[in-house]
């Protein structure tokens, strides 16, 4: 084949993608002038083997390192990319690929990479998590129930040893985790060798008095070589997690760091703080759905999802198809790709952001029992204070498992009707 | 202080930065039913030290951590952060605190981090680029004309050994450089290690026969430890760059990388693959000025700004912008914030994507002579191949910095009238 246009080779609606391929669904809006199967066979182009103009000279093999568009739907496309462009165990490049230069092309308006589906081919290449829910739940003894962690609020501000103490409290009211908010790493007023230290003895103390197994999700995000320097001092104080903001420090370092945690038999709590930069615009950008599949693949444990009730945005369907991925073991649901999870362990989906105990069986109705439900201003703002706002977060969730209203429960339950009398629903609803 | 109203108290329209602050420029457009000053103090708010409901408890110390929206101009805010939030060195954090979780709060429908002046205080902790505008002119000798490289087109496709032969031909053109592209690191049918060594040989070759320096942009883009053997086989086969997909492999690692890089004595090529996903918008997202920042304070030497021109996005006055931001030593411009690099040196901005020798004056007039100029599919597919390809683009950089036009230097360099010949440009415009 001596010339390949660089649009119209890339499109074949009669392809049946392989066993073995990388499939992925993009929403698109193509410029003017530029036709919708232009467009489709343009994405395809640029995020494989495209450029804009004929060469004089091509590889023999071309045709083995093109992508190609075989479904266009209105604004989606579905495209395939053969496994042998793709760098075993390499996420960045994949990135670089199918969420690379194909967003910035200027034959597009916008551009959305909504969904991917992984072959086992590819997929075998990575650990997925060390733990999952089922290691995750054992871990902490937790049978049934929702996991419950609460962040230290303010989100910084507080000394290590206020923090320890904060942690305590929190503990002690019944929570099973703290965890530090996205933005704490280790500053002046907060170092993290400190924390951590101060952090386990309080732990210790809680365990001791509670007969419970308690936990934090200490905040390693940072270079790497420092993150895992922190990992290492994490494992060291008996602690059986490291918090990394993902989406902050990046795919590289987060495949580094699954390495590090594995050999220090670490969970990963990973916050996808700046997630919505990329990823709340319908029409551009990268889905959540995304992201979160490829942090499952890399290898976390826990992942933040949203609330769908709360103060960040994520809508019920979105939430729920973003649940689904992380948790099934082969998902296709809502018009999202297929994807066979084979051996890789599900993440357990972690819900966060405004939440309060007036909220929390809304939440679980949505969500489910099998969530780690942070609830963190709403224990900190309780009345009297950290330990009474654990105890009526627990008693929330009792109500909520034993399908009691809240109203109700909180007669029997001081700390509950305290904490429904500051954030409402102390009346039927 | 016994309640902090977590927006009103974030507002101060009287405050004014210190000289040690780190400040944000935001564009923003709140939701229904909140006021502009609401959403602008809810940014400050949840990027530093904000929750969403009253605290029982806050520290003594919860003013010094946080921010100030001090300045409301329409729809755009300026907000200063205490520089104790922040951790010396810590990129990752900065990200996960300015451009962090504010995306996704409901209180906005959009929100844009627009731009950002760092103090000193916080610069100081970290390398910028090791080279430079000036030390990458004193590697490749070539004092005043534009630094010119190419990809080997198609991106992907080539063997190893077919890669070397075209980057031979593109040195014997005249080029300075090779780059892999984006999304080529290692596969099957290109190997890293086996495209450095044959690489190395045919620069060898390339340089007895030429008398000139000749290097290549080799793209290490992978998981941490990965990239760090990588940059060290390419050290080991003389080579002075290492190229990375800055914004796919993630900031933790390019801080770690840019270590690895000193120990070895390397030039950093930034790719920004993936930019768009997130900067295209300018209603949402982060700005590509904010991301240029940022890397030339990790310290990358060469970074992808846009051509203005070609085939992607990014218009005159947001490509110069950047080009000032990564160059000058004091920048303000177009309503941009200040910046004080103090030592950190300029970075080179690379200009690429769907550039040939018809376009090179337009481009130059743009973008001055002190730029990396790729030149890619525009010379591999000039008619007679790409040793061709090369010297039509070299000739019409040497028609465009002796101000002739280019049909007229045609007239006596049969390459550039034939690159003319197939891409237009034969005439006077």
């Amino acid at each position: 084949m001596r010339h390949i246009d660089w649009y119209k080779d890339f499109v074949d609606l009669k392809y049946k993608p392989s066993k073995t391929d990388v499939v992925c669904l993009f929403r698109f809006e193509p410029s003017d002038k530029v036709s919708v199967v232009e467009a489709a066979g343009r994405i395809a182009s640029e995020s494989s083997a495209g450029t804009w103009t004929t060469l004089t000279k091509l590889p023999k093999t071309i045709k083995k390192v093109m992508a190609t568009s075989f479904e266009i739907d209105g604004n989606f496309a579905k495209v395939a990319y053969p496994i042998e462009i793709w760098e075993p165990g390499n996420i960045s490049q994949l990135l670089s690929g199918i969420a690379g230069n194909i967003f910035g092309m200027k034959a597009l308006e916008n551009l959305r990479l909504v969904d991917v589906s992984l072959p086992v081919q590819y997929t075998k290449h990575f650990r997925g998590p060390e733990f999952g829910i089922e290691g995750i739940r054992r871990i902490l003894k937790v049978r049934k129930r929702p996991i419950t962690g609460a962040v230290a609020k303010p989100k910084i501000g507080w000394s290590a040893e206020e923090h320890a103490t904060i942690a305590y409290e929190t503990w002690i009211g019944g929570f099973d985790l703290v965890k530090d908010d996205e933005n704490l790493t280790s500053t002046q007023f907060n170092k993290f060798e400190q924390r951590v230290k101060l952090c386990a003895k309080m732990r210790d103390k809680a365990e001791k008095e509670s007969g419970e197994r308690k936990s934090a999700l200490i905040n390693i995000t940072g270079e790497t070589n420092q993150m895992t320097k922190r990992a290492k001092i994490l494992h060291d104080f008996g602690f059986e997690y490291a918090m990394i903001d993902v989406v902050t420090v990046g795919m590289s370092a987060l495949q580094t760091l699954r390495e590090v945690c594995h050999d220090h038999n670490l969970a990963i709590h990973a916050h996808r703080a700046m997630h919505a930069a990329f990823d709340r615009n319908p029409r551009h950008g990268i889905s959540m759905l995304f992201l979160a599949k490829i942090c499952r693949l890399i290898g976390v444990d826990q992942l933040h999802i949203g609330t769908v009730i709360g103060k960040l945005v994520g809508t019920r369907h979105d939430v729920l198809d973003i649940k689904n991925a992380i948790t099934s073991q082969n998902n296709k649901r809502f018009g999202s790709l297929n994807q066979n999870w084979n051996n890789i362990k599900p993440v357990f989906p972690v819900s966060s952001g405004g939440i309060h105990p007036g909220i929390i069986p809304d939440v679980l109705k949505i969500m489910g029992n099998n969530i780690v439900l942070l609830v963190s201003g709403g224990i900190h703002g309780h009345p009297n204070g950290t330990r009474d706002g654990a105890r009526a977060a627990i008693q929330s969730i009792e109500a909520s498992m034993q399908s009691i209203p809240l109203y109700q429960y909180a007669r029997s339950h001081k700390e509950l009707g305290a904490a429904l009398a500051k954030w409402g629903r102390l009346r039927p609803q």
